[in-house]
């Protein structure tokens, strides 16, 4: 059901994306572009400062969880812009060769306008083999109503 | 005086960055690897959505707008990765050809441990011509203290 509306969605509603090995390769290119602090760019530096290897930017666990989720293709027809996110927390590094998942629960859904709503959900990348969440964020997904039920109300 | 610690960091204290203007190709990559809506991508997409032109991931708004702020190198020493970040809201959309510099603003500061603390500020992305914000976030930077800093308290 990837044709989802603003109306389909109920809070506790769960959606599991697929897991992704991240690589070490891929951990470094996205810090050589967005967060270029040796303890992601370089083992000895990481190993100075008493971490395991190079650690994931926080923003590159971010940006691949949501990939994760948008893979799903909840509401490919519904999505808009989303306002924002809240509440992001690194809880644990992401190392290379680790596997994550996503787990989103809907916490909140609340019509904006006549044609759109707001769905809140807690967002938790899990480290496969440990399961802990390494990341939790409260995201916003604003999405449309499918344009009869908008018309109906 | 890249080598700021800690202590060094005051409430009101305010950081602005250079500016960075945006390119369709970077929007367009970045959306490809973590956040492939066609509205990011297609420039048709985006103009039957109501949008001018494709518009830049949100994710990939706030990955630049941090990466203009560690190129300040405020801190590069004492930075440990950070706790998490707060309330990030995209309040426009970044387009292709436009120029964001970040203007952040310490707004509080709080010792977590002997070794280290934790400093808030408001990153305020703007888009230079308008002179808007666009993106807004409240985020924590954990910071060491210097070592005969700690030593003393």
């Amino acid at each position: 059901m990837a044709g989802r509306y603003f109306d389909d969605i109920q809070i506790g509603q769960v959606f599991e994306t697929e897991p992704h090995k991240v690589s070490r390769s891929e951990i470094i290119s996205f810090a050589e572009s967005f967060d270029p602090n040796p303890f992601h760019l370089d083992e000895m530096a990481a190993k100075h400062v008493g971490l395991p290897s190079v650690i994931a930017s926080g923003l590159h666990t971010l940006s691949l969880s949501f990939r994760l989720f948008f893979d799903l293709h909840l509401w490919d027809d519904a999505i808009m812009p989303s306002p924002g996110i809240d509440k992001v927390r690194w809880l644990k590094p992401l190392l290379p060769d680790q596997t994550i998942r996503v787990r989103a629960t809907v916490t909140d859904t609340k019509l904006w306008k006549p044609a759109y709503g707001v769905v809140r959900m807690l967002h938790e990348t899990i480290e496969t083999t440990s399961d802990n969440p390494i990341l939790t964020v409260d995201a916003m997904h604003r999405l449309k109503r499918q344009t009869s039920t908008a018309g109906a109300t």
